[in-house]
């Protein structure tokens, strides 16, 4: 399939604007072939009216339907077949075993969708009979369900160029709750998105949905997004992505004349605490295991392990050896973009430059082009409770050990830690019951806390939460990957005293769908 | 009890300020007894600390203990007796009928929550067990639950001294999910206020709650209320009142260094849309149902009908004079504060002055004092639809009827509404069938969609959905009246790997609480 560099505005494709843009190979910082045209400002409008307008038709939908649909996405994105892996490594230097295994799961969470879909209890329906003959006054009959909300706006992110990006979780999560999408693409990877964005067209055209339950909009600025989020036709937005994006999108949506939710997951440093007991037990597995999460994807994700808390020890101190050891024999490679690396060596600047701080170890080979060096820094609990900026991600593989003196220092500084996606306990199990309050300030910080394992590798599954307080995410009572994520974009209605003929089929008296619902304070499915 | 006109800051008592105010009786203007003393900054940070300092004991208690304490609550609350309500009807000129009904509904609620968190299903809980042989990678065991923010701040309702004040809807969710609560008492009712507060101290007492469980802050300034929304430890917010109140909260706290969720519910006009064929009909009945609902506690409920919609006819015509020949035989009552009913009469002046728009009828009586008169208004649905500001709450016995030509031009003006808590419906049951695109507008724009009914009287069940789209709400994903309030002050955590000792009771596997939990996808309760 040959690229045409055009938004996807519904079934037209259309390139009405002036501003072009390339995609460019990291490993070569070459422009790559096909030039993509930003859209305007009234292909944005057109692309938002016209979810508007599929959003009746497509809400209506039955969730045989829409699971249909959803899982035909996956199986078009799998027909896409080699181009897509081919492109998407040329615009963002992963290797084809991680993409192959990314599309694999970006498949799997749309298959896992159309799953909850075709279940129908995420809707949480609730009935309340009527009690015509209560005293003092009589119950009305009362049904609530979840409805969707209406068109989502949706943003590609840079790091996850298929599962978090075009037909990624977010997208899966809002066409399951029954929501029309307007993606914008991330500008680092354009090919590959309308690649996966006709894809999800061709699925739309065979499953039977309306023109309009999916469009893409392409542009590197700041303007094309924004008009989106501006839109007041949009009900919802997810993110993921910077904290300075996020944050922004967050402002700009709460002083639209009609504020919206924005689902923005912006990163964080996930700090990883290592108790003592442990530590003189798994020294070496867990250097090793720590060093892979940090390398893992050129520290590309945002669940990449930031910070590492170790009271002060000689064990401690070997730990620090022996990881320095592993990132020192750590193979560089190549980051998704020229700008994320100025970024990543900015950040590496400001700790080498940082008072207090020193670098215990580097990944050995010398940089080129957009490589990026992995790097361990080690500084002491007060320098870092005295500069909060020290908890700020480095988007990449470098961590920052914080050394503390006792129990008591490790969880004040626990205490003093913002929000973030996870964090890490090492320890025995007898450590774990003796550091309980660790775990009770930890789990204010944070939306998942891992035990003896690291961060990187998030399930995607009906427990997983990737979420966190703010800045994590600005809207840390949601899940962006797992099931539960499609709770977002869905909010409750209740119909009082509705003949059963004008009800929603999954509110019925029969419940012909077999669905769960509190009846009358019971959970049952007959 | 005698008043003291003390803030409640956990156990103590406390007036450091110099500020001070009285409460005054609606229907005599005159001031009441007791000087209540405003909190100074100072008092609102203990409040705050003492909160937080409670946090982490409140929220380990287990379920029957949290139950009991809600219970409690409920029972101290009668046991202020005749006192209570001598002192409510004082402070609001509310009959002694009502204020006894809302006491028995503010104690259900309490009752009604405890039953929730002793059945603890409502935290979403949801376990993936770990699949050790699973290819290409191994499952982590992943299990999910809510847990409570943190300090809540709520603020106090003038129209529900009892059930959404002190010990309100917002304050039993919250305690329910495990957050100690900072209540704002509403200026207009501080003697109702410090006497339910003193309900609630005790009740932790007698329960052995820690103190700073709940604090209660006195004072009419904006800055009081504002040093809680704005306290760093403060985590969410909960807010029933004027749109322009609720909409400063929401801005401020989505200004704040970390921003926090604002559940404010700002009130609407709850539009009654009449079809043709019941028109015909039950014409009578209707109108005298409407004239009972629009003037019922003088009009000051958040689900006061406001709004009326039919199309043009004899019968629409018949239909208003005889709902103004109810009007006129109305009684007025005393409105709740002198500000109120100034506030009324400014909204019935603008409404006398708009162009194409007329008078239907008034209640006949002259008013005196804080007396409120009750009016029909009428206009076509053009001049509706080019004066947004029509649209507007007018809070307090007033409703202006909307002529539409047809079916179309009706949907269109519902298209055009902004979100209300509730829409109702009168039609026959052929009608709502040929009028589902009707129903389907109103799916998006509120709540609540009732049938044959009308919007006052909001039940307190599992169903009920008390909430919109903004600007009825800030938070339109959440309702604040019935059982899935509770989800409003939790979030998501989950732990990954955990040995069962470590794990919350809730998620073990032996499930010894027998709640409802997704386990490996199947909802079950062994």
């Amino acid at each position: 399939m040959a690229l045409t560099g055009l938004n996807l505005i519904g079934n037209i494709s259309s390139g009405k604007g002036t501003t072009t843009f390339f995609a460019a190979n990291p490993s070569t910082s070459k422009n790559l072939d096909t030039t993509f045209i930003e859209a305007t400002n009234e292909e944005v409008n057109m692309a938002v009216e016209k979810a508007e307008s599929a959003f009746s038709s497509y809400s209506s939908k039955t969730s045989e339907e829409r699971a249909r649909f959803l899982e035909t996405i996956a199986d078009e994105i799998l027909a896409l077949g080699d181009e897509l892996i081919s492109r998407c490594m040329a615009e963002t230097a992963l290797p084809e075993g991680r993409l192959i295994g990314e599309r694999g799961r970006t498949m799997n969470q749309l298959k896992l969708f159309a799953k909850v879909v075709r279940d129908g209890s995420w809707a949480d329906l609730r009935i309340d009979t009527a009690l015509p003959d209560r005293k003092p006054l009589p119950r009305s009959d009362i049904r609530q369900m979840q409805l969707p909300l209406g068109p989502v706006g949706i943003f590609g992110a840079s790091n996850f160029p298929l599962a978090f990006s075009v037909a990624g979780g977010d997208t899966a999560s809002a066409l399951a709750a029954g929501c029309p999408v307007v993606v914008k693409a991330h500008p680092l990877h354009p090919g590959t998105s309308e690649l996966v964005g006709m894809a999800i067209l061709n699925a739309a055209r065979k499953t039977q949905m309306p023109d309009g339950v999916f469009s893409l909009i392409q542009g590197p600025s700041v303007e094309v997004g924004m008009a989106i989020v501006l839109h007041p036709k949009i009900t919802a937005i997810g993110f993921t992505g910077s904290f300075r994006g996020g944050k922004a999108i967050f402002d700009a949506a709460n002083k639209r004349s009609t504020p919206i939710p924005v689902f923005a997951e912006m990163g964080s440093s996930n700090p990883v605490f290592i108790l003592p007991g442990i530590l003189k037990k798994e020294k070496s597995n867990i250097a090793k295991g720590l060093a892979g999460s940090l390398t893992l994807g050129v520290g590309q994700f945002c669940t990449n392990p930031g910070l590492l808390i170790m009271d002060q020890s000689d064990d401690a101190n070997d730990f620090l050896k022996e990881l320095g050891e592993q990132i020192k024999s750590s193979t560089p490679g190549t980051m998704l973009s020229a700008g994320i690396k100025n970024n990543y060596t900015a950040g590496v600047n400001k700790l080498t430059e940082a008072q207090g701080v020193s670098l215990v170890a580097s990944s050995s080979e010398t940089e080129t082009g957009n490589h990026a060096q992995s790097n361990v820094f080690t500084t002491g609990v007060h320098t870092f409770m005295q500069d909060h900026s020290l908890e700020e991600e480095v988007f990449g593989p470098t961590l920052l050990n914080v050394s503390t003196g006792n129990k008591a220092e490790m969880i004040k500084l626990a205490e003093s830690l913002e929000g973030h996606l996870t964090a890490t306990i090492h320890g025995t199990a007898a450590e774990l019951q003796e550091y309980s309050d660790l775990i009770k300030v930890l789990e204010r910080k944070v939306g998942r806390i891992i035990f003896n394992g690291f961060p990187t590798g998030v399930e995607v599954c009906d427990a997983m939460v990737h979420g966190g307080p703010y800045p994590a995410t600005t809207a840390p009572q949601t899940t962006s990957v797992g099931t539960a994520a499609i709770k977002r974009f869905a909010r409750p209605v209740c119909y009082q005293d509705f003949p059963q003929s004008a009800l929603p089929v999954a509110l019925r008296d029969e419940n012909p769908l077999k669905l769960w619902r509190l009846v009358n304070g019971e959970w049952r499915r007959e």
